[in-house]
């Protein structure tokens, strides 16, 4: 099932696509879902970010083919930055370069990982049934401003303008990230291309080790981390973060 | 005005103090606060965290005694990292040690602001209307993990173990940083005192460079750094963060 939330003049709801459909529900999404019978066209539909995160969680460094590039080790565990909430931006929102000259700024595909159940020290075996569905993301980073202070490198600020926590258009609840490919296209070009298989640490055990550090909420979101491919974008691009069976998530730059 | 949160049983309510009683408030706290007219005795209720914040930003190295102590190049820019949300505690809350070995656990204690109005990209003239008030904030640290990784410096995760962003009792909307001095005791035992003066970049400058990287919303809580005094919590003590004029902020730890 594809979940999606949207806006409809001053209207704000959700509901699951249908072709080209969306049967529109209501309660909670993660514990109560039900259809209320409506059924609007997706095309005159705002598209909103799927779910609204209390917090997005980014993982660095979480495939193998960039850490060999890089010739970074392979982690001993994950590691993790958060992108502020007021960064999040929904498919087809314009994505502002930041007001300040922080340096270039790229893109990143990522697939994103939705939590449906609070988990707090989870085993990998339960993990999954604490996961809702996954969705695209792109990953915006001011990449250039993370070590330009060489006292403090500064993650946070460079994965948090406005803007810069891309996700959508759909979570989908019936993935196999194992067998799905990534595939990021700027302005049609196609610079990213690469599976999701391909992780240190995959969805089920990225769950269980992140809720021993801290509970995650149903709503949640996990950044999985990047692979080969990343570059800057140049104003007035688009880019394009494809997910086998979940769906691409488009927006301009600039 | 000290404003604070409260449980009674199944019920949550704000209101402010006076004296020994709390003068129940609805509506929006930022916007349209009004009395009920209800008067509740204090000792009767559990304390909540006076606010509930989209975000909170940590600074780091942003007073000027602990930079010289550490040898630390005073700050070109506010150096930030974010706590997660499900690390928020209230005054009073037992603060658990981490449940997997993360090594020692710091207490910070620190001047925290609430903002209280939307800023983005506000000018350091106009960013003091965009702050609600000031409480006080114990930034818990798991000062070792930080550079446990060479790679990758872990501070969103050193920083938002579930209990380490602790704040409150109350938000003071009548405060003057520049003429404060900050307390903390850990078990009785005084360990830092230091003026708020000494910040490097004060709190009408913070939010308005914070606001040109991201917006702050209501209820957005920026920290504003710590200064000499900082040692690692016992299990079994209480560390106390006391400000002139807002109060004291209390926390079993362990």
């Amino acid at each position: 099932m594809k979940w999606l939330r949207f806006r409809l003049g001053e209207r704000q709801g959700y509901g699951c696509l249908d072709g080209d459909e969306v049967l529109v529900h209501e309660g909670d999404l993660f514990s109560a879902a039900r259809p209320t019978g409506e059924r609007l066209p997706l095309a005159g539909l705002t598209w909103l970010t799927p779910c609204v995160p209390g917090k997005m969680i980014g993982l660095w460094n979480n495939f193998a083919a960039l850490a060999e590039k890089n010739g970074w080790a392979r982690p001993t565990e994950p590691l993790y930055f958060l992108k502020a909430p007021s960064s999040f931006a929904a498919h087809g929102e314009a994505i502002a370069p930041p007001a300040t000259d922080v340096g270039r700024i790229a893109y990143e595909g990522e697939l994103a990982i939705v939590i449906g159940r609070r988990a707090r020290a989870v085993s990998p075996a339960d993990a999954p049934s604490c996961i809702f569905g996954y969705t695209c993301a792109n990953d915006v980073t001011a990449m250039e401003l993370i070590a330009r202070d060489p006292s403090f490198p500064q993650w946070a600020r460079a994965k948090s303008f406005d803007g810069f926590g891309v996700f959508g258009p759909v979570i989908e609840t019936d993935f196999d990230p194992a067998q799905a490919t990534l595939r990021t296209r700027v302005s049609g070009r196609e610079r990213q291309n690469y599976p999701l298989s391909d992780m240190c640490f995959g969805p089920a055990e990225l769950v269980s080790r992140l809720s021993h550090d801290m509970t995650l909420e149903p709503g949640d979101v996990i950044l999985c981390g990047t692979s080969l491919g990343v570059m800057p974008m140049k104003p007035g691009c688009v880019v394009e973060v494809e997910i086998d069976g979940i769906g691409v998530l488009a927006n301009p730059y600039g």
